[in-house]
C-alpha cells in the first residue's frame, strides 16, 4: 500500500542522548523506505515545516505537550513514541516502534482530534501576553502570595468569586494531569468540554465545572494587599508570565485542533487503567 | 401581545393543602385570562393531554422531577413554581407567581432543552424493565449487601471494574443533585455531556468520568457470595428495581428532551450562587 | 526459649476448604512442637476460651474482624494469617507461616493494642441492640429511602444536622476501610481517636471530623416522609439492624482494645504502600 | 471578684486605624478597672512581657496567628477581639467586647492548651533555619517549578515518595485552615494529633494523613532537573524560607502550647457551623 504520508519530521529533546539515538535510528528507518526525514529543532520546528505530513515525536507526555503547542499552528499531526512509562499522549513503546510506524505509514492508524486552548492576558482592551495549550492554563498564587483572590466570568456571565491556590482551565487532554490532582474529573478526549477547576479552594463547595468547549472564560484577579506580581499564568505548567493584578486573564478553544495520531486498536480505556490502577475485566460480557 | 400558549396544565401534589391552594388559584388567575385550564392527576397526567401548550408545575425540584418523567413522552414545555426554598428547576417563587407567569404568557422567556436518560434493565437480550430519568440512573448495593461489584463497559468497550456502594450516571440536570455528592462535577445545563461517578470506591482513583451525551453505558453486576438481590437500580431516586445480578444494566440518552420554560433573564450562576453558598461579585468588570 | 504461649486457638471458615487445609496443617505443626490446640467455632468460640493464650486466625481482613469482634471480650490475642492478598490485619502470608509463627512463639513479636466501639441503639433510655465493632459503625439510608437526615451530638453538645447516605464512626483500624472509600483520612493505628465520616452528603462543607477516642458520639435519626425503617445500623459491615426513626444510636470506645500480635519488624507505611499504590522510596536518606 | 489579671498587654496592627481605634478604648476601660496596660509592637512584643498577665489581640485570625508565633515563648495566655467576621481563634466580636473582656477579667473564662509546630531546616545535621506555627509548616513548590518530588518520614520511617504542589503539616487549629481547602480532615481542637496532608497529589490514594502529635516529620525535597530553589517552606502562610534541594526539613510539636482564654460558654460546634454553613438543629434531643 502506498504510505499516507512522504515527509516525517522527527521530534525530541536533543540534549537526551537516549531520545539523540532513537531518533537516529528512527531517521535511517523512515529513509530506507524512501521517506524525505528533517530533524527538527525545539524551539524552531523545521525549515520547511509547511510539506511535512507527519511528525514523529520522541520522548514522553511532557515532549508531546512542547510539539503540541510548537507545530499545531503547522497543522501537521503527531503521533508518540515513548522511551519511558505509558503516556497518554505517547502510547508506542520504543520496542514496538519500527512495527507500529511501518502499519502507520501504511494507512493503518485513526486520526483523534484534541482541542487545545488560547491564553490571552488582556489590559486595557489589548491583549499583552498569549499563548497556546494542549492541556491547560492555570492562574496560580505568587510565591509572595498566601492566596489568589479572583473572580471568574464566562461568556461574560458573572460566575463566582474565589480564594484559594488558583484555578485550571483543562481540555480534555488535560483533564488527566493537573487537573484530576487537583480534584478534576476525567473528560473522554472527545468530547467538546473544558473543564474550570478551583486549587485548594476557600470555599469548600467550590467544585468542578464542565463547559461546553465553545466558552469563553475570564479571570479577574484581585491585587491582595496592594502586593504586585501576586499571580501567575502558565500554559501546560510552561512560560509562567507574572500578572500584576490589573490584567484580565482570557482563555477560550483555539481555533486549530491538535491531530494526534493512534496506531489501530488504542484504546483510551486501556490507558486509563493502566495509569490509574482501575480494575481489570473480571469476566467477558455474559447478559 | 397574543399569549404562545392556549392551554395550560397545572401540575403538582394534590394531597398537599398549600400546593392545593396554588393550583386553585392559579386555575383562576389563568381562567380570567381566557385560557383553558386543566388539573393533572399525578401519575395519569390529563385525559387530553396532547393539546396542552404549556404545564405549569408547583412543588419543588422533586415534583419537577416527577413531572419530567410523566410529561417528557407528550413533549409539553414545563415551568415550575416553587412554593419553598429556590431550586435548580423551579424558579418562579410563589410571591412572584402571578406576574412572571403573565410574561412567560406574553412570550417573554427562554426555552431550555434538557437531556434525559432512559434506562433499560436487559437480560437474555429482553428488556424486562424500563425508565426514564431527569436527574440520575443509580445502581446501588442492597440492603444485605456490604458491597457492589460491577463492571463498566461505555458504547461496548470496557472501562473498568468496580467495588463500592454504587454508581450514578447523571444528566448535566442531575450533577448538582446525587452526583455531586459523590463527589461528580457540576455540568452546565447546556452541554451535550453525562458523567458516571462512582459512589465510595473501594479504588481511590476511580474518579467522575464525563462523557459524549451519545455514548451507551453498561453496567454488568457480580453476584456477591451468591446472594440475590444485592443491588438496585432508581431513576431519580425513585421507583427502586432489584437486581439478581443475571442482568445487564443499560443507560442512554432519551430521545425526547424535557423543554424548561424559563422567564427571561434567568442566570444558571445566580441560583448555582444561591444554592452552594458560593461568593458574589465584588467589583464590577474593571480591566 | 520458652514460650510465651501454652495454648493456642485457631479460629476460620471452617466451610472453606482452602482455610480448612491449613488450620490442619496449623494444628499438626503446634501439636509437634508441644502446644495444646483447640478449633474455634465461628459463632461460638472455644468451650474452654479462657485458657487459651493465643489465637490464630487464618483468612483474610473479613475473618480477622469477624475473630476480633467474638473473641475480645475474653482478652485473647490474635495473629492473623492471610490467604489471600496482603491484610491490614493478616499480615503473615500463608508461604511463611510455619517460620513466622514459629518466631511469635519464641516471644519475637510485637502486641498492637487497637481500639474498638461500642454501638448501643437506645429507646426510651434502655439500650435494645447492641454490638462491637474493630472498623466501624455505620449509619446509612434503608432501601427504600432516598435520603438519610440525622443528627450529631458529641459527649452531648450538637454538632450539626445533616442529609445525605449516612455516617461511618471509624476508629484507626477502620480508618483504610469503609471510612476511607467515603474521603476520610487515614489515621495512625495506635492514636487514640475515632473519626466521624459523612458518607455522601448533601452539605459539601459536612467534612470528616477526627475526635478524641473518648467521645461519645450520638446520632438521632429523623423520620423521613413517615416512612419505617428508613434506616440501618451496622458493625464492620455486618448484623444490619434496622431502625425505626425513634431510636438513638450511640457509638463510643469500647473498654476491652483488641490485642494484636505484629512479627518484629512490622512496618505500618509498608502495609499503605503495598495497599495503596503508594511510591516507593527514591533514595536513603542523605542530609 | 479579685481579676485573675494585673498586666495586661494590648496587641494588633497599629496601621489599621480601626484596629488603632479599638486598641486605644480598650485600653482607656482597662485602666479604669485598675489594671496596668501596655500597648505591643508587632515585631517586638512588649519590653516588660514577662510581667504581662494576658494579652488581648484585637484583628482577625491572621492578627491571632501572629500574636501566637511571637508571643508563645513568653507563655501568654491569648484572648481575641474580632473587628471583622467570627473567627475560629478570635471570638469576641468588637460590639460585645466590653462585657465580655470583663466577665473573663472576673475569672469567667476557660483556658485551651492549643499544639504549636517547631519547624527546622537541617543542612548537615544543623538547623539553618527555624519557626513556629499555630497552623501549619507549609511545604511547597517554588514559582518556576512545575512539580514538588519528595520523600516523607514519619519517626524516622519512610512513608512515601511524592509529586505534587507540596505538603502541609497542621495541627489541629490548622485543620480548619489551609489543610481543610487541601482535603483534609477537621481535628477536635483538643486532640493531641497533627494531620499530613498532601497538597495536589499525583498519585491519587495520597491521601491525608492523621498522626499522633508526638511524631516528628521529616521531608527530603528531591531537586528537579537540576532547578535551583525549587522549593519553599513556610509557617502559617508567612515567612517563606527557598530550599535549595540539599536540606532536610523536620517539623514536630513545639514544647510550649498556645493557652487561649475563651468566654465562658464558647462552643467549638457552633463555630464550625457558622464558618462552615452546617445544618442547625432540628429538633431538642428526643429519644
Amino acid at each position: 500500500m502506498a504510505s499516507a504520508f512522504h515527509t516525517i519530521g522527527l521530534y525530541g529533546k536533543h540534549n537526551d542522548e537516549n531520545v539523540s539515538q532513537t531518533l537516529a535510528d528512527l531517521s535511517i528507518h523512515l529513509k530506507k523506505r524512501g521517506l524525505q526525514v528533517f530533524r527538527g529543532q525545539s524551539g524552531s520546528g523545521w525549515d520547511s515545516d509547511d510539506s511535512i505530513d507527519l511528525a514523529i515525536v520522541v520522548g514522553g507526555d511532557g515532549t508531546m505537550l512542547h510539539a503540541a503547542r510548537e507545530l499545531t499552528r503547522h497543522d501537521i499531526p503527531l503521533v508518540g513514541v515513548n522511551l519511558g512509562r505509558l503516556g497518554f499522549l505517547t502510547d508506542i513503546a520504543a520496542d514496538d516502534m519500527y512495527p507500529e510506524i511501518d502499519r502507520i505509514l501504511e494507512g493503518e492508524f485513526n486520526t483523534e482530534a484534541r482541542i487545545m486552548l488560547d491564553l490571552n492576558v488582556v489590559h486595557q482592551d489589548k491583549s499583552i501576553h498569549s499563548g497556546t495549550a494542549l492541556n491547560d492554563v492555570v492562574v496560580s498564587k505568587g510565591e509572595l502570595a498566601r492566596l489568589l483572590e479572583f473572580q471568574t466570568y464566562i461568556d461574560g456571565e458573572f460566575v463566582t468569586s474565589s480564594r484559594g491556590d488558583g484555578v485550571i482551565v483543562a481540555t480534555p487532554t488535560g483533564s488527566t494531569a493537573y487537573a484530576l490532582s487537583a480534584g478534576g474529573p476525567i473528560l473522554h478526549p472527545t468530547i467538546p468540554a473544558l473543564t474550570l477547576v478551583p486549587i485548594c479552594p476557600h470555599t469548600l463547595s467550590n467544585r468542578p465545572i464542565v463547559l461546553n468547549s465553545d466558552s469563553t472564560i475570564t479571570f479577574e484577579i484581585d491585587t491582595v494587599d496592594g502586593e504586585h506580581e501576586s499571580a501567575h499564568v502558565s500554559v501546560d505548567g510552561h512560560t509562567k508570565y507574572a500578572l500584576t493584578g490589573h490584567e484580565r486573564v482570557e482563555v477560550k478553544r483555539a481555533k486549530r485542533t491538535l491531530r494526534l495520531v493512534r496506531p489501530l486498536g488504542h484504546n483510551h480505556y486501556d490507558v486509563l487503567r493502566s495509569k490509574l490502577g482501575w480494575g481489570s475485566e473480571k469476566r467477558p460480557g455474559r447478559c
